[in-house]
């Protein structure tokens, strides 16, 4: 963010306990401040939007430092649950302006190394809406994403959690899953391994604790989606196991498959959100939940395109 | 194959039930015969090497053409699963000098326009060792292999099918599974999906048919390997309902991402197997078993590595 923050002509500076990303950074030309405190004080001074970017287990001690320096702070976030920052934020930093995010991109690799500034370029980024969102905060944060190159995904937090349990918690489980049952296999299974494999098992390389932050912090999305996922794997063994058949589950994954790339070729209309109305928040979100997206602002309005 | 092989300086043609697939071979060059009974007679004459690539389900008709047509020809194949191909060449071509074959390379994509000239570039490649192979036949289908600019894996069909299910069965599986519940998520679902969700639903793209011929076609191996699976996926709804943690299950998923990355880096020794000494079959499968392969052939002997 730090870096495609600048690159949009946005000043920016960054703050991390990590010595290693600090110097990296810096070397590359970036402002960082080492001292958490002093960063956010100067956030506080020059009305500077706050991007908490920590795992989530490190949320509530932040959190306790933006409300001692930038108690009023419009804040927002890039952390993978946003059903349980809420209730973070409101319990910890109550008076500042929330608005959660969370980009849809990245990879297995994490630190200063692992970003690029153009890894925003086209990604949806979802920008929480709840009823007490206010809409001028709302906007400033999407108008922040959008200079990243991303766009904004109006969505309340409980939307946000069950989709990502969906595409994103479910895959790394199975990724996991996966990698312990080839490695059980030992070198002969390693040396077979080949595309469908390696895919599958792409993101168990992630760092192991930043996948039980989001996957174990949010649970209550995440487990109705993991039994559907045993039901269907329990029905597939079933099945094998008696008439030795799999056309039910191949077949599904077929047209979820091809679910995902009608969605990608989809043709798209526009549609434009009248931000000062008093129905505004509920359009919205019946935007983001069709799978529409904010690409740009009008005075007073939100600009966007669904399928 | 057709393309690979030609451009090793092989004498190659090709039959296919496919027009489609038939006309743009042609067209690029290459010599496609539209029937199978008179490329069969033409391999009988000419003492060819017989490659069947086609899916399980029609093996037993073409296996039923080669014994008419080339009885008594080296036979190999591509199919993706071995114990049931090679009972079904002792039922059906059981004069044929069978060695059954399996490339660890492909895409999602089928058809002429799937392949390249380098797809098999560094691939692993099966090559069956059973205990009535001939060695002098097996050289001769490894020579072709690692002409094609792949490696060869000798092994038995029993480790190899137990193997793929590993590998390969089980990805699809969760593949489609994924790609289902994802699905179930519709376009909001959809318009969020990322890295994750892509490269964990990849082959579920694949065509149903092909998917369902290779995992229904190893179903003896594969229902051990779903059980260990879903004992898994079991075990972590489990702690994640309870506990709320999910450290076995990520921690042995990140071991095994990197068990799989050291076989890739590991550094290799090389082996030398004397095909005229008595215990050469069991040499083979014991360097195939430990994850080695042949890359080269010298004078009565195979050339390889292991790490």
């Amino acid at each position: 963010m730090l870096r495609a923050a600048a690159a949009s002509g946005r000043t920016a500076w960054g703050a991390t306990v990590s010595e290693v990303d600090a110097d990296a950074a810096s070397r590359a030309g970036f402002e960082v401040i080492t001292n958490t405190e002093a960063a956010l004080d100067r956030a506080g001074e020059a009305d500077a939007i706050v991007v908490l970017a920590v795992p989530l287990p490190a949320v509530e001690s932040v959190l306790r430092q933006v409300s001692q320096h930038a108690a009023h702070c419009l804040l927002t976030d890039v952390v993978s649950v946003k059903g349980p920052m809420l209730d973070a934020v409101r319990r910890k930093a109550p008076y500042t302006r929330y608005v959660g995010g969370h980009p849809m991109a990245g990879s297995e690799e994490s630190g200063w190394l692992a970003g690029s500034v153009d890894l925003f370029q086209g990604a949806p980024w979802v920008v929480g809406v709840e009823d007490d969102t206010d809409l001028a905060d709302w906007a400033e944060v999407a108008r922040l994403v959008l200079d990243l190159g991303a766009f904004a995904v109006p969505l309340p937090a409980h939307s946000h959690d069950e989709t990502v349990a969906r595409i994103s918690h479910l895959p790394h489980l199975f990724a996991a899953i996966l990698a312990s049952v080839g490695a059980q296999g030992g070198p002969l299974a390693m040396s077979l391994a080949a595309g469908s494999f390696r895919d599958g098992t792409r993101v168990a390389g992630s760092s192991p604790e930043l996948v039980r932050a989001m996957t174990e912090g949010n649970r209550e999305a995440l487990l109705p989606i993991v039994d559907d996922a045993l039901g269907r794997l329990g029905a597939a063994r079933g099945s094998l196991a008696s008439t030795g058949g799999l056309a039910v589950t191949i077949n599904a994954g077929h047209e979820g498959a091809l679910a995902l790339a009608a969605e990608r070729d989809a043709l798209r209309s526009g549609v434009r959100i009248d931000l000062t109305a008093t129905d505004a928040r509920d359009g919205l979100i019946a935007l983001g939940e069709r799978g529409g997206r904010i690409t740009a602002f009008e005075t007073g309005a939100a600009v966007g395109e669904v399928s």
